[in-house]
């Protein structure tokens, strides 16, 4: 079964909790649970990842890319600095998606600008919860006959 | 069965023939009908517009937006500067998605800025084709029961 | 009797219905009829215009300025990046006074600058529907006996 | 009898001497002359005040605020950079309308830009002596009855 | 005989009128005519286009380009914001020269900046009414053997 | 007993009655002599003023420098502006703390730059009444045996 | 006893050796056994955390805000880019004091601004060593009763 | 005897005291009293003014600018925002020369622009007391026959 | 018989080895030698100069402009920041016509901005080798009668 | 035998297999190799580092600088937003020399700005694998006998 | 005698004919002569020198500062960018004053920035062929008993 | 035996003496001595060149790029501006490499952009002397056997 890689950077442990007027109320662990389902329905197995810091994830990337068809992730804050993870992704030559829960462009200034983005395959924020899905949904439709 | 509208700005009636190693080799009528078959397995009707002049999609979403459950937006270049569009949107308190067939933040510097996105309820790009159907299926998954 | 052109821009038809906190709960139906009779006490005929496009207005200015004493103009969106609809104001040099119903230094960044302003005679934002009065006695007070 | 506060700023005072091309050749005492008639036709009291001291003007408009029903202002030079009389506006909760004799959108870049006008009602530019006459009518005519 | 577009944008139509000391005191009509006259000369059918609308233009552009040698565009105040008429040119893959009545480095800030010179071949401006027989010569002694 | 001064600047006359969500509702006096109390009981004799005038600041900073130990200063409004104050501390040579009652850098973009911060020995926003008390203790506790 | 969170970011472990000039010769041992004692006498326990990782920043603020009163942070050269420690603060909703042993207004441009302090309940920054106590009163004396 | 007027703005009513490694040890008064002297050797009588506040310098300008033959100003630190005094000097159409004592554009940044040298006949800076006499005998040499 | 000057500055001797791709493969002497014929063919005499040095170009065109009826001038990369070139055509008088091989504004972003154009009659870009002869056939053509 | 640190920062491990035609086809394990037999006959020791974790790179300039005569550092992508390394440099007082595989002024916008080389000794940028022995040579021919 | 240099940048030997309205009608022969005298009066041996190539500017400035007390230069032009200027005055330890036929701060927006004056002594603009004798009073009154 | 050439900027000619706290205490002519001794044992003839006029060395470079392997080139303050000489490098193709004495971007803000370097090898900056030799090395070590 081919394998999808899905980030979530710092802070995103908190969902369910953190500002869920914004965030929603449902957990991490609810989100990587309805994925695992959904990702086993269209034929991938997923392997989750969250971390606080901009080197764990990096070494993931680093670790888990040459056996993976894709990166579905959401840097959180990192987003918007984070030249070092864009590297990652561009050394490590994987189709990523960029998703976000908000929609970035209708909160602050700095949230407008993703660094990660112009290195990914596209971009998706304001989706929530489902945006994963839809990420996922778009690997699996149009990725597994290429 | 509810509508959701589908608006495509200028020069997307090109399709399959402008730059087709960005936008594919389909045309807007092939997106279309696809759509509209998927859009009927999820149980709802789509209404198709195109037009290469900003004032014809102010009036085509002013008219329609009433009777409608969302729209799904590709404004072409009006993205980058359309603020009357933006201001169509609002006014109508229509639900949007703005999608984009290219990844617009690996392009050009002037197509990273969307004067439309922060009155949207979400924006995704670079999916090609796919984008669309995307965006449907956000509407058909999360808000049919709202 | 001297004639007034009075022009609005997109999405001003929606009055009455759009953001009503923000435009007020009458209809631009309302507004011209309160200004024509208006204009009739202080022995003007207005001809009222209303387009969401930006050629139309144009076309609209280009064709009726001749013979016109003077221009009421809210640019709507088109207030931030019509440099077009500038143009014709010079072209035809008409006097002209730019109106807005709310006043666009307290709003979104981008509604502060007015490509249209610095070839008016005078601006006048914050007024709601009697700005458009105030405009039109400007001309009638002062302008008859020029 | 309601009492209007009207206030000019820096070098209105040399009105009627001071670049008649732009602001006309009438004095300040005409000006106030004239708009005292027009506000007791109104039903208004107008108490008018001009100094060239930026604290000056937020003493007057700290003690006059609470009696008076709105403030008229031009705050010449101040306009642009007078973040204190801004505050003072805010400060004694005054509903204010800025007035400017020329139109600022015509004239120097460093014009274009009012710190003041946010915290105001509204704002109007370009109409010579007759824009303290519309900015007295607006008072008189929408907020006499709220 | 090859095919030569020849559009000019807003407020074109109003030559001989509009501000005769910078766009001299022919009229479109004058201009096209004498053009046609060249451009038979030099062995090229011209067609003609102005709009005051954007839409229209490439409406316009999308219709004619796929007969035609070249394009002559004198986009006027679109020259600055229409990304929409930029794409238009790059989507139909014309050649495609802009041309311009007045020096636009000579004028306001804002006409400095063109948005669809980058996807022409060259651009000229300055050089008045004939600028447009400058930019037919190009054609007919460049092209015609390529 | 040595002496420190407190300075406020302009509309902090107004505490109290000034947008008491953000500066509370204690007037000026009442800080002045909680302050004057705190100041024995820590062997300082203070020294108030307050001003809605940036020349009168001056004078009081020029005058009662020389024998003073410090400078507590909310400059108001004109801590975005004023480098004729920020000039005048650097004058006497006096040892300053600039305080703010609300966090300037959680309100408008104008309030997050400080002219005057640079020249003084700390700054501290946010903490409402309580930070002149912060800023006194600084001086009576880390000062007094320089 | 209520807790504190005492939190000091990148290189502030080096307090004591790392430029005495800027930043005095008293070690971080120092000043946290100095506050630690403060904090006894104040009636609240102080939890104390440094690391040069911004991940495990972020790591301890998530794990220890539950239980805590407050945060007292020195965020180090994360000040400037870290809006992912920003972030966490607002998601564990924790009311937070952002701290600097150096005036950051009289150093470096970049050191000017602060990602951080708009979430934070205030800054303050230039005191040295006895900023942190300030803070630590801050919490005790306002926050006590709340 | 003609009469020029001699202007010295903010904490120059200091010199002597304030930063003498940048302003020199003479005083004020030392400074006028040597002009006064070369002015009457010049043929001119010399009209002196200090003052913290820019309203008074306004107020000063209007005053005596109608009988005298120049301005010579130096606006300390109201040189880098004061349009208040730039439209003074505007107003009352007075020749004037800015001086400044230490060369404003080796200082920092915000001193090297000046918002009233446009609006001045000339500016010099750098010269330090002898600055003064440069502008007296500019005055004296080249205006007294025109 | 009437002169022209045609300047062209650094680089530009290198035509034809130059960045083919760029420039195309005919060198300076071959242009030279086009236009001298062409010239002659509609009655002007042509003068070719060729420098890499800024102080060059100027010394010819002090002396050359006075007896010359315009000037064709390619400055190469002096486009971008040569104002002394700037003010030598602005000394002499004389009517000039910039030209660029390529298209500057399709090529870097500092090619984009020429600091010569505002003071030149006309600008053209990007129709390589045959620029040099629009430019001629503009003077011979519309300058000879005036 | 002087000791010299040699840091790589995120994503410096993959060489060899990361964009080859940026990076070269030498791993990063090749590179130390050749570096320290260099090392060893120009009479130094090297200690080799490579971290994907900004906090783990401070950390080990700490605990290793005292002992060391110099630090040779790529630091990736963090050259361009951590100023905790850069503080972490100034800290410890160590001679640094900035190494860059490929020239950072040939790459995007973002790799142009530097925030740790203004701290540095030197930087050099471009010359592949050969930029290292390039410092390394530095500290050995000009600092041994300092 | 002791030595001045005196040097003009380009086009500053058409002084006369060049612009009379902005540089006056004399000659730069005129001027050179006016200054020799003078300069004789006070005890100074004044050596000219105009060019129109900066670098020839940077060589006379090499060749002659070691044997000078003073430099006055008009760069002119090269006041906006010459960097290599500004390094050759302060290479040679020249005490330098700039001088400006026109107050550059009245005319184009590029005119008000000089990279020269912050490595001058002082800068004067806008005295005309006055403000060269005013430069060398300088020298003669300050300078000599240094 | 292959050639490099060698090429010295504005005012390095004055090394030894200039700022010798910056560029140190050997001329120009020690640093040609010991480069040239170098050169020789790797095998090369080096070609020296400075000049302070930019168009020297343009000329310089395009007769002497054509028979050399090279160029070490330090462009002094043309580093910043001059287009032209970047232009040269690119026409006659060769491999460059950049030079500077200074650690440039720890001087003024100025100092930090190269115009030169992003079509250049590579760019070395703060090795002094010892630079040019470490230029020299790369050239020998790695370019010899292509």
């Amino acid at each position: 079964m081919p394998k999808l890689l899905v980030v979530n950077g710092p802070n995103l442990n908190l969902l369910g909790t953190r500002e869920p007027e914004i965030y929603g109320q449902q957990t991490l662990e609810n989100l990587n649970h309805t994925l695992q389902k959904l990702g086993k329905d269209l034929g991938y197995e997923l392997i989750f990842f969250q971390a606080n810091s901009e080197g764990a994830i990096i070494d993931f990337i680093q670790k888990e890319a040459p056996g993976a068809k894709g990166l579905i992730i959401n840097p959180g804050a990192f987003t918007h600095y984070s030249y070092a993870i864009r590297d990652a992704i561009v050394s490590v030559k994987i189709d990523a998606v960029e998703v976000h829960f908000s929609n970035i462009y209708a909160r602050e200034e700095f949230r407008h600008q993703s660094v990660i983005a112009p290195v990914c395959r596209g971009q998706l924020s304001g989706f929530g919860f489902y945006g994963y899905a839809m990420a996922l949904s778009f690997f699996a439709d149009t990725k597994s006959d290429e």
